[in-house]
């Protein structure tokens, strides 16, 4: 049942990157791919925690492996990354009927849908929260220290996560997180067909909703590039800081003039993020 | 003739990464795209050297600028890197009858083709070696200190060129190269179309046999994995190494464990073939 079956190895930084497929109870049977980057500490027998990277619209697990420019900075500070994809996959999943890219594969909005047909695989809360660093945590050189960090869409799901599950991550961060998905094109249209048209239970999966009521708090950083396409209908968050502010707690929000939302973004700044990080994850 | 269209553009570790089209005389009058990354002292005015990347079968402008993870070094050390593509390309430029990945499209061998029907388009070496620097340093706050690089089959473009033209470049590096095409399958078939029958004709393209009877020495750096699935058959440093040795000329041959032939390998070592080139380069 919880069987991994490695795809792909390839040495980086000293370290290795890695794929794997295993069966997924929580996302209703299917296979599930993800990456783990695990440094070169663990590779000589030390545990070490771990980030939990999670990806935007139209991703999988190879987007930051190939392009965020993580590994040496990783493989200085001895932590291990993983990547999980960004929806239940395989022929028995449902797909938005239109093919569009914002809702259905690629786009589990990492939350535990409720509405027929998505309920019964659409579960990436829990995969993300609980399925999976159980898998990481059985298999692998690490410790049970865990930060949790993502961009757009994988924005949303770090910071939601973060904000549910204090004790489960020592931090979090963001590169151009969707701040206040009720009040954007993007959240509306997944939350309502994963979540239905009650918007209170779209609530549950708000960063800025969850922030302002926050009763405790947890480290956190956001990046957003001032060019970024997205910025004002999407992302928003200015709606974050304001209920960081509302609810007392401290926010880190950079915004840095002329980058857009691309990995050409998250390369520059990766390496302040693991450092970010590492203030807060103990070996 | 040397107008030259931007076609996309990111912000990268405080530089840019841009991609311009243009109309190549040398190429036979098709339509090229390549990429240039910027870093910041370009962007505030100095003028800075340039590291030409050279990529290998199959890819395009694009690999390097998204996997490399060059930046922050190149950032650091004040150098711009341009990354042309692996072949002409556009409606009239013949392909392989079989589309096969290792002959015509994605397949150029950096080479001046003189068999039909490749001869009218397939002449990437003049391009690298003349047009595409003229295009640059018309066009781009850049010096005349050029350096150069690739990738398996750019490497064997990068150890050629650079072997052929020491007054054009301050020094030369490879990952995984081609070192021996004249007696490698991928360089037999691509010579024996490109060239033709006459195989003293390949000779003018072959790093081992150029440097074997090189008088001018050029700094030169090759790395290569040893888990690297094409190392016996196709790449043979130990041809370019017995060559280096025959001439008298030095030659770094670093050999590392466990690294294939991917871009995971070339972003471990890329910030050191970044600062090999920094020391010969001048501003």
């Amino acid at each position: 049942m919880m069987t991994l079956e490695l795809v792909s190895k390839n040495k980086a930084s000293d370290g290795w990157q890695k794929q794997y497929t295993h069966t997924s109870a929580t996302l209703g049977g299917c296979n599930m791919r993800f990456a783990i980057y695990l440094p070169p500490q663990a590779i000589s027998g030390t545990a070490v925690p771990v980030l939990y990277w999670l990806s935007g619209l139209t991703c999988t697990d190879e987007n930051f492996m190939q392009k965020a420019a993580a590994f040496k900075t990783a493989a200085e500070l001895g932590i291990a990354i993983v990547a999980p994809d960004t929806s239940p996959r395989g022929e028995g999943v449902p797909d938005d009927e239109n093919g569009s890219y914002d809702f259905g594969l690629g786009a589990g909005f990492y939350l535990n849908a409720t509405q027929a047909p998505w309920s019964t695989h659409y579960h990436m809360y829990d995969y993300v929260v609980d399925e999976l660093p159980k898998l990481i945590e059985a298999n692998f050189p690490v410790t049970n220290q865990r930060a949790i960090a993502g961009h757009s869409m994988g924005g949303h799901g770090a910071l939601t996560i973060a904000l549910k599950n204090t004790d489960r991550y020592s931090s979090v961060s963001a590169f151009s997180p969707i701040c206040h998905p009720v009040d954007c094109p993007w959240g509306v249209k997944a939350f309502s067909h994963y979540l239905g048209d009650d918007r209170k239970t779209w609530e549950e999966y708000d960063a800025s909703l969850l922030l302002a009521q926050a009763k405790q708090a947890i480290p956190m950083r956001v990046d957003q590039g001032e060019a970024d396409q997205f910025l004002a209908e999407q992302l928003k968050p200015e709606a974050l800081e304001a209920a960081a502010k509302k609810a007392g707690h401290d926010l880190i929000l950079n915004r840095h003039e002329g980058y857009d939302h691309s990995y050409y973004f998250i390369s520059s700044f990766i390496d302040e993020h693991l450092r970010f990080h590492a203030q807060f994850l103990k070996g």
